[in-house]
């Protein structure tokens, strides 16, 4: 009963395997080996389209370098409030880009909106000298609270960002959760929609470690190498990255496994509902969150359910949240429920 | 006939079955797993000592977080001409100190000393403002040359370093291979000898990805996970990370494979000799520096060998570099070797 | 009547005159000429205790280094929404800090308290390495928006910071006003309210150019010689800035020219009740905010009245800034009355 | 008898004059006042064509935010060993730019050349991750020993620089005595010669404080008002920076200070080597370097001279800075000589 995240399951046998497979023979190293080249091409052909491809080991250095790309150090960066790039990479953006501003529009819980583009833009003004100006947009799909954008509102968004003459970032750790969501493809998904650069993620798919940025205007990757080099994420034996990536585009696995976790999800989803506890957001993609008494809460915990509490702003009825993963079984699942159950007849 | 570098080899098959065996159930993630606090435990052994460690996954993001964890962003780092701080990794001692100067001494070829350090330390006189100010000292075991310090020379230099209130950082990149080579212990070769952090290296040496961070004085660490985190280098599934370095300790596998990759060279150096071609340096780890005639170089190359040129200079007999790794077979070093006669007899 | 910004007045001709007095013959460069030497007494002398002084020529200067100094890069510095720290230094503070977060707490209009630090304290918990650790606190005295704190309101924030292990910095660009409002001494006011690191501001109280950071604990100022450096901001002919300072603190100059800008802004003030525009913030600094009619205050801009909106959230009655400074005649405030009484009148 | 730098004088009268002058009624901030308007067209004027111009009040501002502008982050910025921006800016370019390298072309106490760039070039191959990437170009005029670049010298640095795609940067601390040596127009010394920015220098020739950095096409100062401002190096009260330039070119003040100072170091080097000691380099501006008997030097300082020792590579003959400012008297001048010729005359 591990619903604290999707990155505690270990990863998909296949993955391994590939990786196993992978280490044949001396292979010439930083991204020049074989794995590497097939991967490119795998991704070209993923989103259909010419792509220029970095993979990277975790989710905050894809996010941190690509944004460090597209907003300048005196740039605000505008997202939504409890993006992931804002509060759980230590301030990985800042870094990277030398200090650009994170600009959280609130409250979190939601979809970022044109209308919070345009709120942000007026509050820095383009040409202003004491202000931080507009740099970057960045959104994340699916959300940090497990809700899925509609290629129509991303596109909603690129097109008001582009106006702006900004670029539009998606953090895409859970793309693979989205798409499996939407059932569009991840061009609709993603360029077809306006996004420029993308962190597109495996790991918590179920891959070891293995994410990747992804511009899908190759033009603006330039020097993005000798940004990915020095800051120590250009691997040497590349072809353990590239195979894992391979492993998941091979015979659609990123959808199965997904979708695996979206299913769990709406699983647990309609267990809570049933029990009396609706989820707090709709349930898109492979977290639920929702509000349980605390003693409700202890008693899960007590009987060996993981999750996290997310928000106590009601103290008698904090917000928690419980992901699923590719490796969250149906077992799990009703388990969770029968402890939910029993526990809360016993309150 | 790959001697290009041992980052070409793959990774040896213990390294991925011990990441395969690691991929059971759910665990914690972000170094809370089993396998990492087995990982710290094995390293304090190994070390016979406290140690702090924090796992990466390249070479470069081990050798500049440690960096800019003792060096001041206004400060000299320290180091010998040529080492790979200073000239391989892009710039990211300066990315992650916040712009510290690498102030390398020359030639390379050669061991750094104490009185390379007393030459910097006249440069930069501590307390005249408008210098960067002495930070940190930086050496390489083995070098990029492939020669070896032995722990006096470590001591001399940790005490000159310590004497003007500085730390002594070792890029242990091929710290096995310097082990195998001195037949001490990991101990003295590093925080006996005075190395207050060490880059701890295991992909050259047949692991996937995996280097750590050590601290030979714990609360020298102070701060350094925020630092690890933003920099994008803390790894969510970070127990196939553990279950790397666990499997290179078991039962000395890093000596073992050490200790082939360097007997390769040994052997592969003799080879050279005989063929009246003396390498440039003593070959006391796994790499062969050896000046060729270009024209025989070519005819190499043409046979199929892998090899990198170093340095033209001498432009008719430029200096080239022959790495060997553990996966480097004495079919191989034979193998060259013939090659080498048969050019070498028909030029 | 230009009511812009205390930093549209020149200078008073008495810092003018002592920088022509400073320029005789050669002396030192760097800070260690006489002038240098007789300000750090003097400002020790105000301080009545021991000081590390630090002139820098710019507020955003001083208030970017102070924060460097005390708030690491992976941390957050908190403070009060609409600081200037956080709108309008163009990201200073995090490209000083190298990427350090500011956390605002809003809304604007109001002092910062102890409440607001425990809930950023709350949101930033110490020790979870996915977020940035809590760095500094920083108040602005007086405030943005016009008001000042009283020694005991410094002091439990500054109780409240310590406690959290945290130093208090204040941006002192209006200290002036703020004491010559509150009639209490400068220490009271600073390290006796346990501040530790002040920007002390004599430029927007008619200086040409001249800030200072001082240290109240000096070995808290430890490297910042460097960073001052390496930030361009030390001045070779010093005595140019040290002269200012003097000149200021001589007879008390910054008081009766801090009284005079807040005699003015309270006259303002008094005006605009008097019409029935009552400020929006109690007036105790030589800042006046105050909801007018757009087409009012359209009307006193076209009879040549120089002030800043400020807000627009009440689209028909915005809020605008006006701001009095030494400068600031009764003639003028007097014009501005007479006009928009006139204004008043004929809408 | 004050040699030690040419910052160790005061201000000259008419500079604070036009400070004075400046400062009458209420102007426009941050660069939109009249004089500061004035200031931009009479630097268009002095150099016969349009120029982004952006004062600040310290050389090491004005060469790191320059540099920071063309030169990235991972790049290499060339230069002459010795260069001011290389070892007494206390890593301030490395700061602005976000950690670019000095890479310094040896020995000191020459000019660099185009043979200097191609040798640095060949060790930054573009294209190469592992390796900073050519990133620009800076000399300094004059030099930081004293000699003057002529045009055309000039002209093929810029030309190897532009050829490699790479932007010249000239630290103009000492434009001024180079101009008055060469002759020629500020354009044939700049622009015309190829130089893309221009870090104009004041201060040594005789202001209180200001430079500004010069950018001879626009497009390329594109953001550089943000990276100013971020800097903490806009000013508020910039009619003081401005005045202070405009008084600099009002009647060629400039050069006839520039001259003074020039004249004076070839009268102290003609005076020098009538007593047998011949300045090391050429004395073409307003600097002299000679190596002295160590206890000839001890002599002239015991009798009131100031001035630095250098390079004391030759212990018993160290090499001894002398520096001419505007100010230097010739009796200053005489007096030194009589002092050295009864000093050497007594050892």
């Amino acid at each position: 009963m591990n619903f604290a995240s999707d990155n505690t399951a270990g990863a998909h046998p296949a993955i391994l395997a590939a990786m196993a497979a992978a280490n044949e023979g001396s292979e010439p190293s930083y991204g020049e080996d074989r794995w590497s080249r097939r991967m490119n091409e795998a991704l070209a052909d993923w989103f259909g389209t010419a792509v220029a491809v970095f993979p990277v080991a975790t989710g905050g250095a894809a996010n941190a370098l690509a944004l460090a790309q597209i907003a300048p150090p005196w740039s605000a960066v505008f997202c939504l409030a409890g993006s992931h790039i804002d509060v759980d990479e230590c301030g990985a953006p800042e870094f990277y880009s030398g200090g650009a501003k994170l600009v959280a529009a609130g409250p979190p819980g939601r979809l970022y909106t044109p209308a919070d583009l345009a709120a942000g833009l007026a509050r820095h003004p383009r040409g202003v000298v004491h202000h931080v100006q507009p740099g970057a947009v960045s959104i994340t799909q699916a959300t940090e609270c497990g809700l899925v954008y509609a290629p129509d509102q991303v596109a909603a968004i690129a097109a008001a960002a582009h106006g702006a003459d900004l670029r539009l970032h998606m953090d895409g750790a859970r793309l693979a959760n989205a798409l499996a969501h939407l059932g569009c493809t991840p061009a609709e998904a993603t360029w077809k929609a306006g996004v420029d650069v993308l962190s597109l993620g495996f790991t918590k798919n179920g891959a070891v470690a293995a994410e990747a940025v992804v511009f899908f205007d190759p033009a603006l990757a330039e020097g993005f190498a000798y940004r990915r080099k020095r800051g120590g994420h250009l691997f040497s034996k590349s072809r353990f990255l590239a195979a894992q990536v391979l492993a998941m585009l091979e015979g659609d696995l990123w959808k199965s496994l997904a979708g695996r976790a979206n299913a769990a999800a709406a699983a647990l989803a309609a267990g809570l509902s049933a029990a009396g506890f609706a989820p707090a957001y709709p349930v898109q993609a492979n977290e639920v969150f929702v509000r349980l008494p605390r003693s409700l809460a202890a008693a899960l915990s007590k009987a060996g359910a993981r999750f996290y509490p997310w928000d106590d702003s009601e103290p008698e009825r904090p917000l928690y949240r419980f992901v699923c993963s590719f490796a969250t079984t149906a077992e799990e699942v009703e388990s969770l429920q029968i402890r939910l159950k029993s526990a809360h007849a016993s309150l």
